[in-house]
Formats: structure tokens, sequence, C-alpha cells
């Protein structure tokens, strides 16, 4: 019986956890309720002991058959594992690798910002298997992203390596980004966003779209679906995110040039069809180079987390 | 007497070569004309031969006082060192560290591309000195780049890595890039295109401007010297300029998050002027976090490149 790996997704929610062979198998999952009050002080106990339980109830012991255990945070984690401040956990100035590793009898705990983690798994057992260097997008109600580079996560000094959601990418936008910016590719490519482009463009024209009966409901996956169908306006705001996501990409291949892009989130649903849109204005954008990076799917969905935090202590 | 290595820079017109300390400190620096006839077939070997000489005339063995020599190569290294085409030196298909070793009697000779090493050397001993992460930015005729993490270079799977001025940085650009694509960094912040721009702006509008005297031989020099007077339409110029390049810092710290950008090259003659206008539009395109790199010049000059290569086999 080989070496098992802990992972751990701390949402806001709920604490995903996957407990794995240390080769990448996952052997079992399982979810813990995130507590946050008292500046969410229960929620790395409340870890613990669920991890103690699954462990005996398998016949596993802590520092005999776990060579230790991945944490992915939803903020930013500094280089010595730090997490100044986490809003959505209630998290204040506190060292969670550090707490987690003393409740688990010293076992080695290593963490990470969640966006990277998710990054790292999908290179380890998902879209990006085989790779060394990738970038991952993920297409969510946010658009968040890892860069990974020789089978490490480029956190960044000040922890903003990997925020692809906020590059600017759109001089023509007007309105704000929640980061305060303007025209950051998440306000076009984030299934909030393809949303809001699709109520501006029926706004806009007197086109005959399936999209009118959704009206200002509409959603990323109507644009989608519609799009598919060959629905006109639903094609417009289709090339419109495939463009900004292609200029996006072109970006990060001139700075990091990594082996492939890893695209994942809600919005990546859309499949085969939306990865050609984004790989032509990806081509537009690359003429300096016929050898560049692939495009792919993530294909680990909701469990990029857990994977992802297993592999940061190997 | 501590070990040496030694620094190689492979020009168009000549090669630079630097006699290091190990420690970083330059102790002679020499140059050879670059013979480009054959292929390219007898700069290697002329290489060899100076650094023969010179080691003779200071008392120096290859072997015995010689850690390695480093080579910047103008055009793009694979992984494993070798060089499919250089068209400014003639070379296809060759590997230049493998044959320069073979003529240095098998001492460990290194290579990567003349804009990633430059960067190198600009941390080790330059601008970015005490830094393990950087990302350097040449404004000069064109605009080169290259980005170093944990004090490697990334070179990128396809040798784009730091390819920074070909990022599209500007919608509204109309005209080609070099490379083929339309509204590159290089397009607006080389020295080519801040001429073009204030030839563009003279031409567009009756502003008065001491600019009109040089007319269409107007330089890049010419407009950053005319707005530190604080002539209007040369600020102009330079505030677009300030603008992209700051698109593209915010950019690469949303990717890499360096801990300081070193901006180096003919323009950045311009000096903390021209950092200041670069700083204001870095932090409009950032306001996602208070605590991001700093920008900084380059302090070797057209040394970057020996250091660099030096630093390349330590």
């Amino acid at each position: 019986m080989g070496m098992k790996c802990i992972g751990i997704d701390v949402g806001g929610t709920s604490v995903k956890i996957g407990l794995f062979e240390t080769t990448g198998e996952l052997l079992d999952k399982w979810e813990v309720k995130t507590r946050k009050e008292n500046g969410g002080a229960n929620i790395l106990p409340d870890v613990a002991a669920s991890i103690r339980g699954k462990l005996q109830e398998r016949g596993l012991e802590l520092k005999k058959d776990i060579a230790g255990a991945g944490l992915g945070v939803p903020g930013p984690v500094l280089p010595d594992g730090s997490v100044e401040v986490c809003v959505n956990l209630g998290w204040r100035n506190i060292n969670p690798q550090k707490e987690l590793s003393e409740l688990l009898d010293g076992i080695p705990v290593k963490s990470g910002n969640d966006a990277n983690v998710a990054a790292l798994g999908e290179m380890w057992q998902g879209g990006g298997k085989g790779c060394r260097d990738l970038v991952m997008i993920t297409l969510g109600t946010g658009v968040g992203g890892g860069v990974i580079i020789d089978q490490k996560i480029i956190a960044g000094r000040h922890g903003l390596g990997g925020e692809i959601g906020h590059i600017h990418v759109r001089d023509e936008e007007t309105e704000h980004c929640n980061c305060g910016g303007v025209g950051c590719l998440e306000q076009v490519s984030s299934a909030t966003g393809i949303a809001r482009e699709a109520r501006r463009r029926m706004a806009a024209t007197d086109k005959d779209s399936v999209l009118r009966k959704a009206g200002d409901r509409v959603t990323a996956k109507d644009v989608l679906d519609a799009a598919k169908e060959g629905d006109e306006l639903a094609l417009e705001v289709t090339e419109t995110v495939g463009h900004y996501l292609g200029v996006a990409l072109a970006t990060a291949s001139m700075i990091v040039d990594p082996e492939v892009f890893v695209i994942g989130g809600g919005v990546s649903r859309a499949g085969q069809f939306l990865l050609d849109v984004i790989r032509k204005y990806y081509e537009q954008f690359t003429p300096i180079s016929k050898n560049k990076a692939r495009i792919v799917l993530a294909t680990l969905g909701n469990d990029a987390g857990i994977y992802g935090a297993a592999r940061l202590i190997l």
C-alpha cells in the first residue's frame, strides 16, 4: 500500500476534501460545512477532525500513511503561507498551513490560492496532464486563472500571479470591473460578462434573436447554446467574447509561452465550439510564430481544487 | 584567486565578450567582429580563439580557472540549446552551446535568447540586483523583453517567453507591426514607434510644437526632450506611450507578478521622467492591489548581455 496525500479546497460554503494515492488516484472525497463565525476559527479544526475520522474509518494513520496535505484558499496567500485577509472565510492574519499542520500531528501542509491550485490540479491529472507549463483560465461568475511553469505555481511577489481575469483587454469599455479597473477580461468573458454583453447587443440593435425571449434574464448558457444553433446576435456576442479571450491568451504566450492553455469553469461547458472561437482570435494575435500553445478543456470540474491541493505537497 | 566565467553576447555586427569573477565583477571586456559569411560558420571559432588569446594573456587556463561560458543569441533558442534559424547570423540548425563547448575543451556552455539573457544580467548586477523575479522591457529600435522568475529565464515552450514587444495593447491601431500583428506594444513604445506617434500627432493637429522643426525626421529623443521642457504636443505623445507601457506592465503583473520591472534601451535614457509617466498608467491598470512591482531603470546598458550570459552558467 503506497503513501497517500490529502487535498483540501476551502470554499465559502463548504470545504471539499480528497484522499489520494501519491500517484494521483482519487480514493475518496467528501465535504464539510464552512463555519465562518468567530473569524473562521472553526474551519481548520473542523477539517482536521473530519480527516482524522476518515483515516480512522479506513485504518490509516496520519504520520505513517499520509505524505502531507495541501490547502487551497479563496484569497491571496503570501510566499510563507500566511493569509492577511480572506474575506470569504473571515480569516485575518493567520497562517493556515502552519495551523493545520499542528492540528494534524505535524504532517507537512502547504497552501496556495485556490485558482492557482486548480491550475496545478489540471496539470497533474486534468486537461494539462503530461505538461510542465500551463496557463489555466476559469470562466465562471468571475474569471480566475493560474500560471504553472516547470510544474510550479507562479504565485507572484504580491499574490497577483494568475489574476488573468483582471488583465486589461478592452479599450472601448466604459463600466468599472469589481476590481476597480475598466476593460478587464472578466467584464467580457465571465458568465456575468457574457450575459451583460448579450443585453447590450440586444439593446443596441433591432436584430431578431432567440435571446430576446429571455430578455434581461439572458444567461451565458443561453448565448452559447443559441450561437451553436446559428443565432446571429448570439454569434456576434460569442465572437466578441472569443476576441478578448484570444487577446488574453496571446498576451500570456508572449510573457510565459506555456505548452497548453486549459479552459475551465461553467462557461467552458460550451466545449469545442467555444475553443474554436478562442483559437481563431488567439491565432490572429500571435502571427509572430506558427508554433504555439494548444488550447484544451479542463477535465476535473469542481475537483480540480482538491487534486491541485494534494499535488502541492508532492 | 576565485573561479572566473565568461559572458558572450553575439550580435549581428560584433560579438561582445566579458571575463567575470563568478561573484559578478567584470574583469575585462572586448569585442570580435561577427563574420556572417558561410552561414556564420566562423563566428564560434573566432570567439573561441579570442577567448583562448585573452586567457593566455592573463595566465588563466580554461579547465582550471573557468567555470563555464554563457552565450546570448539574437534569436529563439530551444530548451536543448539548439537554434533552428538565426537570420542575423546566418545560422541554421546548429547547437551553438554544444559547438562552443567542444571548441573550449569541453567547459560548460549554456545559451539563451539575447533579450532574455540581458534581463538575467540586470537581475544579477543591474537595476534588479537583489531580486529573484523581474520583467525587463528594452525600448530600443524595437521592444524586447525578458521574464525572470526565481532567478531563471522563462524562455517558454516555443521560444516566445518575454516577447513583450508583441503583446497586443492598442485596439485602435490600424497599421501592421513587423511581426504581422496590429496594435503591438512595439508599434507605440519603441524609438521608431514614438517617432511615428509624433508624426501622426503633428499631422492630426495644428498645435504649435518645437517638434515641427524636425518634421518627419523627428526622433524619440526629440519627443522626450521636448516633453520634459513642457511642449504640449510632445507631452501628449509621451502620455500615449506611457499609457500602453502601463497596460503592458499591468498585464505582466497579472500573469507573473514580478518584484520589479526594469526598463532599458535607448528610450529609457529619458530616465525618471519616463518612469513617472509609465507608473501613472501602471497604477491606473492595477487597481486590484496596492502592493505591486517597483519600476526601475536598467543600469548595465549594452553590457547587460555579457553579464546575463555569464550568469547563465552559475
